[in-house]
């Protein structure tokens, strides 16, 4: 298999059970940027560690909080009821390597719907219109010469309207439309939209091109149950201050439904 | 005392230590909505035993689930470092009541600078210019005849152009701006912060008035210290699906700087 062969994300996100929420799990060093794995795919393990205890088959709601960047590697994720209860059910779900606490998130689960329709919506943006085919897929090094390994497992395109960033040109705006598919076009379900909403590059790129944009705090509210095919995601930057910036990101189906939305606090050195 | 007499904050959130990290607390049934502490409070509370521990001396975020409402009166608050950092330390909290679980929290703490200056922001929505004095004080009961009583206690008034639910003709926009004080006026700071973006009403009172609208999630982002004042609220929802929705607030102070934010989830019955 080649550096670049697309692995699974089911494959990547193997959870072998050591005792009773326990689990050992192995970080891809595919799903990496500059080396790390991204932050909503470990929310992703945390969260498919919490359905694995049968309580509601759906995350709904995923909040973490990050201590520490764990290496490529095995880790052990364990997760605990909190509450289990007939609509709903909390789960506190945490991993470690070498025995220090990495990511710790708290999970609501519950069942979602598969034939619900929205009821009502207002001032979301618009998921945009730019065509799959005439996005353009992010390579596997970014403008600095970084290597970001990931983009050579999931296919991430950005709308050519807001890319100004990959040629030294950010808009000011902040955002960043596009695309994103798992390897070899893996459905996504509540559990891979965990990483959605942290897959994009940081939309403060659109504003100035930094280094690392660390994850402090990664809340994920998942609405529907995603159609097969790749989503369209708008992810926006709202706030520079004190070097800490908030980020939103939606993700709609190619239904057009909003499947989820993400909204994170990360650390960036500009100004 | 009579029972409409303002409590102080800074009053139904002390803490009793009971053992490191352990705490006893008075949940008070002022601070209650239809007989129930508001979430925020209990948050603000968790938050308060966080910074107490001298990691760091504010909370930047903190993000709860829910498990089940406790009734007013004692609690007990425990909170556990999970990760001390130089510039940021994590920790955990949870409030149990009979020794029943009640609300978890992850809580990032740092240290905000007075002085920092926005650098940069986008697509947030204006403060609003409605002035104070015209905005109306929402009474300790609502439209439907359900006891209020924490409005006896803080002052929250709404702007006159987003009151129509309280007359029984909702805009259908999902959006209420308001005000809001902390009772003898006294400043708000982080952990109040963290109760202002669950203080108002449910911004889909401004689509349909419903009964309660638990909060299944909510994530609070603190972005700078506030100037002491009321400070300026935007409420407003997003998505209703599902018996689900997801709201967003904004706080500014009074000098109009952007001092916190917030997300939740809850649950609704509408449709």
């Amino acid at each position: 298999m080649s550096a670049a062969s697309p692995i699974p994300f089911s494959t990547v996100t193997e959870l072998t059970e050591l005792a009773p929420g326990c689990f050992a799990a192995q970080l891809s060093d595919r799903w990496t940027i500059a080396g790390k794995p991204n932050g909503g795919y470990l929310l992703a393990l945390l969260g498919k560690a919490a359905v694995s205890l049968d309580t509601h088959p759906h995350v709904i709601a995923a909040s973490a909080h990050y201590l520490r960047s764990p290496e490529p590697g095995p880790v052990t994720v364990n997760v605990e009821v909190l509450r289990g209860g007939r609509s709903a059910s909390q789960l506190r779900a945490w991993m470690a390597q070498d025995g220090r606490p990495c990511v710790e998130a708290l999970i609501t689960t519950s069942v979602l719907d598969a034939d619900v329709e929205p009821y009502w919506d207002c001032g979301l943006p618009e998921p945009g219109t730019g065509a799959h085919e005439h996005a353009v897929r992010i390579p596997s090094v970014n403008p600095m010469g970084t290597p970001i390994a990931i983009m050579d497992q999931v296919e991430l395109r950005i709308d050519p309207a807001t890319l100004g960033f990959a040629s030294g040109r950010p808009s000011g705006a902040g955002l960043l439309r596009g695309w994103l598919s798992l390897p070899a076009a893996e459905p996504f379900d509540p559990v891979s939209l965990l990483y959605a909403v942290d897959a994009f590059p940081p939309a403060t790129f659109d504003i100035e091109l930094t280094g690392w944009v660390p994850t402090l705090e990664l809340t994920a509210y998942v609405r529907a149950l995603p159609a097969p095919g790749p989503v369209r995601v708008l992810h926006r930057a709202q706030l520079v201050s004190g070097q800490l910036v908030d980020e939103t990101c939606y993700v709609w189906d190619c239904a057009g439904r909003l499947v989820a939305q993400g909204t994170q606090l990360a650390a960036i050195r500009l100004g």
